[in-house]
């Protein structure tokens, strides 16, 4: 659970980011941008500041930012009944964040000060992003992501996004913040 | 037909609008950007230059770079054998951009300059788009876009981008550039 006053501080450091990426939202926005702290309470190391642009039957597209080493568990968008999973595109706009994906592991996955997750961070097929460069993961790939020492703002553009279809790796996880007092 | 002199010069000026926006892209994209004049020969006028990010089956994520007062001549993305057409979102980045959709006419439409090109722009409902502003265009809409006096950078979000498959007001156009000496 995260506070209220957790949550606004938050939003505003979310915002500086914005601004040293020089992408401008409006007002309304920056009151919208969701801080997801997956249900665990640990928001600087496991969390997500989130802006939804526009999420339509079809097509997504968000910004995110992540504060200095904060991780996004990893998590799969599944294919169901026939209907593909989201596919998203990752793109670096600002600092550096490191994406894994299940496939060749590279020798040493960032996981310091993450013991306590460790465990549900199994993809270690590191991209590392800096500005001006994406990937694109398919649905059903397990992944996770990190952000470098500085943090990163990255642009995700995908299919329609169903936050709450996301499988975790994670049983302590839930997709959605609790906000307490 | 644009000269290579002339492409070469648009893509230059092009990277330079992606500078003032604060948007990075690699150098190999940067000699990806292309330069859309339709056909007409006329990119000072009538023209675009269009980076694209990704463009699946599903997604296509692209930025569009429009100098001072340039336009983008109308057209619309069709359903066609009941597969509904490309659904797009524009957001402007940096500088300004009117959009023009079918429906309620605004007083005046930015048509100065456009003379030999008023008759094939119908739309005339006027969205403005100022940094951090978007509007969502669905398929089968009538649209055309211009750039304000200082030219326009925008991010487009789209389902599977099929420009084969515009369809142009103006008979004149080829959505293809032609490239000459």
């Amino acid at each position: 659970m995260l506070s209220h006053k957790q949550v606004e501080e938050a939003r505003t450091r979310a915002v500086s980011f914005f601004d040293k990426a020089g992408l401008v939202l409006t007002a309304e926005e920056k009151e919208l941008i969701e801080i997801a702290d997956f249900g665990l309470g640990d928001l600087e190391r496991l969390g997500l500041e989130v802006l939804v642009y526009v999420n339509t039957e079809r097509v997504c597209a968000k910004e995110l930012v992540m504060f200095a080493g904060q991780t996004c568990p990893e998590h799969i968008h599944a294919t169901k009944n026939g209907v593909p999973g989201k596919e998203e595109t990752f793109r670096c706009r600002w600092g550096k964040v490191y994406l894994y994906v299940s496939g060749v592991p590279c020798r040493e996955p960032r996981l310091n000060g993450l013991d306590d997750y460790r465990e549900y961070l199994h993809a270690a097929h590191e991209i590392e992003l800096n500005p001006g460069e994406q990937y694109t993961i398919m649905p059903d790939t397990p992944h996770w992501f990190r952000a470098g020492d500085e943090g990163a703002v990255v642009s995700e553009f995908s299919t329609r996004s169903t936050d709450e279809e996301d499988i975790f790796a994670d049983p302590r996880i839930n997709r959605f913040t609790v906000i307490g007092k």
